[in-house]
């Protein structure tokens, strides 16, 4: 039986369009600061990617600074609304650790603004909260890594807007499973990463609104209009074009793959899980399930043997048996330790959905029995 | 005719059993953290690299943190010396402008370690202010990006490890044409960049001497070992083990390359150049060479015209008529804006040096022929 891999919110699929443009830029070697004809055509390389991310989201291409990937784009985020001048740092209870601890890093405290049994963040917290003085930068990603739940950020923005905030979405999760667009978003940073919509790790970027003050985090040479020095990654920076290019193309089939995800859920619901931030507005390809009784690595490990490729939550934290970060904000503690997100991508068809759903609900029906069986030899 | 390319020490070819690697890693994507099968293969391309980067500097793999090049790796060198308490920075002239800034970031003042007319750096100068109170950080690369002068790091260290300090070399240009090697180095910090050894650009590595702190700059999930966090290049990550390996394998190479360019060396020389750190100990694969009455920018032109890609100096400055920094540093300053750096590599060949030094003594000779026919119609 051919693997199936449904663990695209940890890194999707390289998207074979993908590959072909890096094996290019690969072959043809330049760097774009040269002059000389082949770092012209690794600089129109970079300038073609750059209109192509600014396209997927909307945005200017002058308005993209293209990074190592997520994590230092929203560390650049916070870092340059800190030099514009924001005094506090109000962040989601279930945004990503790289947010977090950038955040925390920063030295200054932070305020956790809590969501709800849905996952969905506390507008009227959020109300409150920015009534305080202080200029605030407020971090809330426009969708979940682990659950999918997507947050209402157009209406956080009006909020933000009107206190004079700065309001940063971390749409790495939701940038090609869903429309992302500056203006509706109304953010005024927003990163995106590479190898989350079909490109390769190691690259993201920092899109701004127009005039808002981004300041660099690495110094150095003058790369990108002096707000990130070091060489380019030419090879990197046109895959990622190309993935946004591509998922940009294939949103309109977002919904087909979420009637596959719907089924599974389904299946599995049926079978005993419980299926986190089911009520609330969710990412198409993100299915996040947990159980109180069976353990997630035992689940990962499980699901493995029969070549079904999955996690618990962020991949950051596999093979921990750490409680997963949007659970527990969620309050769902007896679960926090039994969760398996499911993830689908450019590649995943129909039937590696059922294949899922079937494996874990005649694995999770074993599971059970084997507990029943222990209960009554110990009774 | 085919193009000569002659400009690694901006970014080198890629080799193509780096492009083979990566290509496999591509189309096998997966995120190193998934416990899945596609993680752990993921995983062990990461280790593998690990050890090959290790290797190359012979350095253990556990000393090895992956970043997204040079100028990431070499400004975690520096928070690293100055969160283990060091208070003053010393960065040599001609660093590159990564290290520089990024010691200026840091709000301390920065004591400029000076350099002779060969380029290398004043130890004289360096052992007094060792002596001076407050622990430092020296920051002195082993070769330099534009000039390919070699630093006297050895003799160095022992200075460095005498008054207490942090002795941090950024082997960028040097890891790969010379013998780099940590012990005898005695570095506590030592950095590496893919893209200038046949690898991709956008990955790069800090080394640390056994028991020196590292501290992470980029926050968030536990990725190495907690020293840098963000999903792994694992494609990248892959390339620059197997550039590592290859480089190794072909460091005994290096006398001939160096006997191709201290061919073309003579040539130009008798054609009127002069060749900057002529004097000194330098990398066997660089010629940087300077005219008073030819602006580097024209040298590029004509030289790109005829298919020979070269630069003037580092590649961050090119296309900007702006002294180079090498040769300021040297108080040459009457050859400050006509320097052009031509650097070989692993693809590079006899006929590549010939052509370059023959298609500029030629050009040369042209345009002298010009200016001395514009002061005749002007006298």
């Amino acid at each position: 039986m051919t693997p199936v891999y449904l663990d695209y919110n940890a890194s999707a699929l390289v998207r074979p369009e993908v590959q072909d443009v890096m094996a290019r830029a690969l072959a043809d070697n330049g760097n774009p600061s040269a002059v000389h004809a082949a770092g012209r055509r690794a600089r129109a390389r970079v300038e073609t990617a750059r209109a192509q991310v600014a396209d997927l989201v909307g945005a200017d291409p002058t308005a993209v600074v293209f990074s190592s990937g997520g994590t230092e784009s929203n560390a650049q985020a916070i870092l340059s609304a800190l030099a514009a001048g924001c005094e506090r740092l109000i962040v989601g209870a279930t945004e990503h650790p790289c947010v977090a601890e950038a955040a925390a890093a920063s030295g200054r405290p932070v305020e956790v603004l809590p969501v709800d049994a849905n996952g969905v963040v506390d507008l009227a917290w959020l109300k409150e909260a920015l009534s305080r003085p202080g200029r605030a930068v407020v971090a809330i990603h426009h969708a979940n890594n682990e659950s999918g739940v997507i947050q209402p950020i157009a209406e956080a923005a009006r909020m933000v807007r009107a206190a004079g905030g700065w309001l940063h979405v971390d749409a790495i999760q939701s940038a090609g499973k869903i429309a992302v667009d500056m203006q509706t978003l109304d953010a005024d940073t927003l990163t995106l990463s590479a190898h989350k919509l079909g490109g390769p790790q190691g690259v993201g970027a920092l899109i701004s609104r127009e005039g808002v003050p981004v300041v660099r985090a690495l110094h150095g040479a003058g790369q990108e209009r002096g707000l990130r020095a070091g060489t380019e990654n030419v090879p990197g920076i046109a895959g990622f074009g190309v993935a946004a290019d591509c998922a940009a193309r294939d949103l309109p089939h977002a919904a087909a793959h979420q009637a596959w995800r719907d089924a599974a859920q389904a299946r599995v619901k049926a079978a005993g899980a419980t299926i986190i931030g089911e009520a609330a507005e969710r990412l198409p390809n993100t299915l996040f399930m947990a159980v109180p009784d069976w353990e997630s690595p035992q689940q990962l490990i499980s699901m493995d043997l029969m070549g079904l490729m999955v996690s618990a939550g962020s991949a950051c934290s596999s093979g921990k048996t750490k409680a997963s970060k949007a659970i527990s904000a969620m309050g769902l503690h007896d679960l926090g330790t039994g969760g398996v997100r499911v993830s689908g991508g450019w590649g995943t068809t129909q039937d590696d959905w059922s294949r899922f759903a079937d494996a874990w609900a005649a694995a999770y029906a074993k599971h059970r029995a084997r507990i029943a069986l222990r209960q009554r030899e110990v009774a």
